[in-house]
């Protein structure tokens, strides 16, 4: 990391939002968190407390109106993004951000909210492999591979990607061998106990599972996809 | 997860303190709150927001003083460890929750502090590869792998082999194929971008750089635990 002092200081801004997954996020924040000479700002509404949809409690840092534009934008996803499909407000942000940003990214359905904004047609991107089919209905062209970098746009699948996701941006932001390090610092050197991480490689039964456990909230986000994608 | 009726209530404490390394518990608590049936807790000295070592802040739900007994105690790591390891409350309350927990657990450094209040010496555990030799000062039987199961006690290695961790944890309360849902819903397929998550695989110049940022603080924690250990 010695050519810290070299580089000019780095602005990555996380946005957050209710039912939040927040693996999404916190995965890259522990590596955009060892990057020399970079801010984070946890972006929200407002400063409230929010809370993932599993229940964890995060302190924003910024509230929206006073972000500064950052470099890097970056959306996680979750259950809560059916909510910011809609939200003028939410996803006027985004677009005002990505007007400047060097980078506009996401991990799992926050490409969902990058393609309601507009920020993805035209663009090569993926998403949460259990939404592929609704990224595609923005009239984004989905590519299902853990990381897709389509020139300033770089996505991420689901969850867990985030990791693999975030070390591809800082090999982008300050070479490899300083993604190299955080690599090591964080012990990323994983060893699934099973081999059931993709639809590619798990049983049926457990892909039956996952799926009929997440039918009703994939039909309704089916649903408001379709009718934005109308009244486009 | 159709067999969730069949099995009583399971509860998870996750003891959290501040400069935490925030992944070494936010990856286990995604699997943690996808388990069925089972309730978890955000443990902490009191109610006030904990602060991880890279600034991003939780809401802590329940004081150790109104913990009720858990069903697995899990301690991750990070630099606050070091304030831990000589605070007699906290060690306490480990001491405690062990003598009825089923499992005891921790990811990275914790195993550190297990170590601290006497929860490990006989046991044959794992920690985050820059301090396998701190834990070998408590007298416990070091093994270098991802994660070590020895009777009761599961501890994981660094950071990011909590996902690894949780996932075995999953799979011994619930079963395979419940572990093996949930990674799927979290898409845990890593294809990390470099071969550089292992001092086995890292090259040198990686290695030297992330035991060069981390020496003054190593050796800090080596003197701390040399006087617990000679106190003992």
């Amino acid at each position: 990391m010695s050519n810290a002092e070299h580089n000019p200081a780095i602005s990555i801004g996380i946005v957050i939002f209710t039912n939040i997954t927040q693996l999404d996020f916190t995965g890259p924040y522990e590596v955009f968190a060892k990057l020399p000479n970079t801010k984070l700002y946890l972006l929200a509404e407002t400063l409230e407390p929010i809370q993932s949809d599993r229940g964890l409690r995060f302190l924003p840092d910024t509230p929206f109106a006073q972000s500064p534009p950052v470099d890097v934008l970056f959306v996680p996803g979750g259950p809560g993004i059916d909510a910011k499909l809609e939200d003028r407000n939410f996803l006027d942000f985004l677009k005002t951000q990505a007007q400047t940003a060097r980078y506009v990214t996401s991990v799992c359905t926050g490409s969902l909210l990058l393609a309601a904004a507009g920020l993805l047609q035209g663009y090569r991107a993926t998403t949460h492999w259990l939404s592929l089919d609704l990224l595609a209905l923005f009239g984004v062209e989905v590519v299902p591979q853990r990381v897709v970098i389509d020139r300033d746009r770089i996505t991420g699948g689901g969850v867990t990607s985030g990791i693999d996701f975030a070390l591809v941006i800082a090999a982008e932001l300050y070479g490899e061998a300083t993604a190299q390090s955080i690599q090591l610092g964080i012990e990323y050197n994983p060893q699934p106990p099973f081999n059931s991480g993709s639809p590619q490689t798990a049983t049926d039964n457990v892909i039956d599972s996952v799926k009929t456990a997440s039918q009703n909230r994939q039909d309704r986000r089916r649903q408001i996809i379709q009718k934005i994608v109308a009244q486009q």
